[in-house]
């Protein structure tokens, strides 16, 4: 045991979430940023390494990591397969290190060295053993008569090479422990989604919409550029108790009710809504979006309406209540009668959850791979940590899609568990310091080694205050921020594209809600909107910068309504600069400075920007630059840059 | 296995230091604050409680944890004895309690609530069991007959404790492991320190100064209040190499030496320098200040002399250079030939450390409970870890203090693995926003489990730069700050009394400093300052609120140079609010603002303050109060608080 000698400490190895209760996660291609404090006692230099591999390896890879400032260490590794990666890390004091540096500072303030050059002479055959390029530097340093070529040689680049290369391990400091990097496949951060309700997809005036009907549309999303589509409930929607238009309590006969109460005598999770089509009409659909580019989500709702089959074939599901009845959903005094909820603590819970695990795994046999979950905050965090891990030990790809807009804490948890993606607070971030310090909380906070935010401007529960009876120009900067701010976005489509802003008094709900009512849309039109959304997917799909989350850089930009950011590849290969003007109806114009440091750019600034949108070109020649966007001509820069080679 | 029904987290538990590898340290009376994250799915209501105890006994004592903000939950409790406690916590969703808050809520909305009444009548039935009151409370609701009985009945206040007292244990989350608190003794907490060097004892001009002569000075120090007197090293000082007068590399014959050049052939770090006297005059001088109510202090400098007896006996300890000579202490280019440190790499390091252990078994056995340790960050951290461990075991009371001015992490990480007190920044922290940051970084910072501060304003190594050539005012506000603002303080003593203010030129070192020569000081002489040092420890023992570090508010005051902290008991039974003048030449005033929350002071205020410096009066009836600093007067106001009866 030769602890004693080992004095070098190591603590506080990141990335790791809760002590290692969770894997931090990645997807592949991407960078893994390891951080640390090492030191030790004196003043003896430190090395340390990262080790990491893809688990099931044989042998490590190793990275040193270099130290930044107070005592704090920085190595970075890219992981290039999808599964676990583990890494840990060791230090050590390194004598020759040490030696090397002490030499130099002797040597330069013309002290003798000869012992010096003696103990560097050792260290070299006990780095050497059989490499005869050291030993032969060992016995240059030991000829006497050759003293001040000695010295030379030490004080040569070479040798400072030597050094560098050659760390000298001994009493290594090992972490004790390894941690794991779950690296996901590309989508898991960098989707496109677009939602719409099937029942509206009819061209026909009055008809309710149907699988084939999607079917139709689909040319029309791919051509956005979109890549999920993602649908509300589509199963058969409860009779009773129904819901009619603008959540009216009790409906008239015909009106079809919210597709989130789930379940009627024509089936349960399961089963399709008849008036959609059948299963068959169902996968075809999946099979021609596949075809098309486009991923099909379906949304999990884990609730009952009261006639779900669940309520009379498995009653004890549910919570009775002291005069037999079934408890609904409620939030007191408010009563939601056409819900019930699953009874978590119910005796039989284990048959619930693996009822509940049968639910995803039926519809991923029908080519279901991405699962949007309503308010899964509603259900035990523990069951979705069982349930994400059991349906991704069928298929690791399946993305889970967290909406939960609740407290920090709880949409945290949810994405440590295993969400792939979570809505956020996005939709409610408007000032420019607003949008700024939540960005940088996501993607600089501990959060982005768990949460992969997905950003909405809208959704069909939300119309956000700042986008009532506003207009067009504020749908397009907030679609433009959420499309480049995040490589995870989605819109409520045919509803944001058309403009709706017309609200319940009061509230941030749509007035007359697709929830409650079957929609008539214009599907067959395009505007400004939906050109925009095809050239900005196309974009997106064309620059990888814009197909990460984790790169962007804000810039400043002097002037409160304006904001910049600017988003490059690590080998800067691609970089984009995006401006938004946060005001709708204003021009608005300040001077945006460029991140030198980032850029890698000298004092000689010679840049080029190409306006991906509008086409138009622009040379930069110094830090701070000149923008004036007017919100009728865009509401936004897309620059793409590229920086002429003198500056490099 | 009934986990599945476990729907609450638990999540970040404090005071936990660096993932429990560390225990989170108290003493004798202190509180210890509780946080963590705790949440679960919905809406239901979430009770917690911690569990704590002293290690072995039988049962747990609980306390409830209440929600602040953000699912953050806090708790405390106080540790009266010394040694381990533990403690953990546990949380579930309470039904009752969730139940109540709905029940609430619907019959102020008059919904009807006789399902309800039946749902509370079972929850009391659980919960009552065997408790006639419960029971009966629970007859009262299932009574149909008296509806409105019931509904007022649980409306009533009584009902509310009912409630808030029967918590409903189901389904408990609990933490999984236990956190351990280190309770030590008082004094680890609160002491002043004195230090001087024996040989400067004499009060014959030219002679060496001895223990007898120590005992002679005892009376003084006891009067002035320190309760730690704090020695150099009295070890024979290398006769080989020993440094002169203001660091010369050559001594002239009948000089001193440094006293950290421990050993020569008069013996090691087990003897005394018999110019001193014998080690029976050290106990006698030991024995003799305990009387007086003054623990002495040895200074441990694990560092040997060329002369140093280990040198021989042990040349495995050192490292030995090519050329047979032993490595010398050394940052390059400058060399320390009067000091060799121990190889701790050394293949028989165990021997090393534990002949290094049985160096404090020694000084124990001859009466000595504290220790300073001489840059402890010279030698490797997993030392102190195991030999403070290891002396602790003999005598759990005895106090090491770490003499390490170096990087933070360092100084930190001594203090986790078991220094009981720590030199600290105070010494270069002069501005008012420098002083108001590191104290509270120390005070609410995450050290605060681990690190006791020990605030010095100078030390025989260091004439800080705003010390030099500086008024007595200068040296008073210093000494009044440390003595203040931490409850455990020390003060180079003569030197600093007598305003020694001459440096090294650029450098923070005193000129002709007495770590190389002997000092004669006019011992009975006292003055303002040695007045001050008096009358402060005197308040400082009086009063419990002056006797800790972790009850500090400052106060907002409105000028830069003036500085205000309040300092309370949790009782609120003594409370002292210092106010001090930083600019040690100019009068300085400005209007200081209560703490109202923190005094529980209402809107009509009422205060009476007597300086206990100046025995001066003043009443306070407002928030803002104006306060006159004269440095020339005095530097610093400390205030005694007494709050009218009217405000509480």
């Amino acid at each position: 045991m030769e602890h004693g000698k080992r004095r070098v400490i190591i603590e506080n190895v990141q990335p790791r979430v809760d002590g290692g209760l969770y894997p931090a996660k990645r997807t592949v291609g991407e960078r893994v940023d390891v951080t640390a404090a090492i030191y030790g006692d004196g003043h003896d230099h430190i090395r340390a390494e990262v080790l990491y591999k893809k688990e099931g390896a044989e042998s490590w890879s190793l990275t040193e990591l270099n130290q930044t400032f107070n005592d704090e260490w920085h190595a970075s590794f890219y992981v290039i397969e999808k599964g676990e990666y583990l890494f840990t890390v060791q230090a050590w004091i390194d004598h020759f290190d040490t030696w090397y540096d002490g030499f130099k500072k002797k040597a330069n303030a013309k002290v003798d060295v000869k012992v010096e050059l003696m103990e560097g002479a050792l260290l070299l055959r006990t780095l050497g053993k059989t490499n005869k390029d050291i030993i032969s530097l060992a016995r240059k340093l030991e000829d006497t008569q050759k003293y001040q070529a000695a010295v030379d040689l030490v004080l040569s680049d070479e040798f400072a090479d030597v050094v560098h290369q050659n760390p000298l391990r001994e009493n290594e400091t090992k972490l004790g422990y390894e941690i794991t990097i779950q690296v996901e496949h590309t989508k898991a951060n960098y989707s496109a989604w677009y939602e719409f309700f099937p029942r509206s997809a009819s061209l026909e005036s009055g008809k309710h919409g149907t699988f084939a009907d999607c079917i139709r549309l689909l040319p029309r999303i791919s051509a956005m550029g979109f890549d999920v589509l993602y649908f509300p409930p589509i199963h058969p929607i409860g009779k009773i108790n129904r819901k009619g238009k603008n959540n009216n309590v009790k409906s008239l006969p015909g009106e079809p009710g919210s597709p989130w109460a789930i379940g009627s005598d024509e089936g349960g999770h399961k089963s399709v809504l008849p008036a959609l089509g059948t299963l068959s009409d169902f996968k075809k659909l999946v099979d021609e979006a596949k075809k098309q580019g486009i991923d099909v989500a379906m949304d999990i709702a884990f609730q009952c309406a009261p006639d779900h089959p669940y309520v009379s074939e498995h009653p004890e599901w549910f919570k009775q209540r002291p005069d037999g009845s079934i408890q609904y959903a409620e939030n007191p005094p408010k009563k939601y009668q056409d819900i019930y909820p699953f009874n978590f603590e119910t005796d039989t819970w284990k048959e619930l959850w693996e009822e509940l695990k049968s639910v995803f795994l039926f519809w991923m046999e029908q080519g279901i791979t991405i699962f949007r979950i309503d308010n899964p905050h509603t259900k035990p965090i523990p069951f979705w940590h069982w349930v994400i891990a059991e349906v991704q030990k069928v298929n690791p790809d399946v993305i889970f899609l967290s909406e939960a807009f609740t407290r920090p804490k709880i949409m945290a948890s949810l994405a440590k568990v295993g969400f792939t993606q979570s809505y956020t607070y996005f939709t409610w971030r408007v000032s420019k310091q607003e949008l700024i310090d939540y960005v940088n909380d996501l993607v600089y906070g501990p959060s982005r080694n768990y949460f992969r935010p997905n950003f909405w401007p809208n959704t069909p529960d939300i119309l956000p205050f700042h986008l009532q009876n506003q207009n067009e120009n504020s749908f397009i900067l907030r679609y433009a921020l959420a499309a480049t701010l995040s490589s995870n976005y989605g819109v409520y489509g045919p509803s944001y594209e058309f403009y709706e802003n017309t609200p319940v008094e009061g509230k941030e709900e749509y007035f007359n809600s697709e929830k409650y009512e079957i929609r008539q849309y214009d599907w067959k039109r395009t505007n400004r909107m939906t050109d925009i959304m095809s050239i900005l997917n196309k974009i997106r799909k064309e620059n990888p910068a814009l197909q990460s989350t984790w790169n962007i850089q804000f810039c400043p930009i002097e002037n409160s309504q304006l904001v910049a950011y600017l988003k490059a590849t690590d080998d800067l290969s691609n970089i984009i600069l995006v401006v938004v003007n946060l005001d709708s109806t204003r021009g608005q114009s300040g001077y945006v400075q460029l991140p030198k440091a980032r850029l890698k750019l000298g004092d000689k600034i010679n840049v080029k920007l190409h306006d991906l949108i509008t086409d138009e070109y622009f040379t930069w020649i110094q830090e701070w630059n000149y923008v004036d966007l007017s919100p009728y001509k865009m509401p936004f820069h897309l620059f793409k840059l590229e920086i002429h080679e003198s500056n490099l």
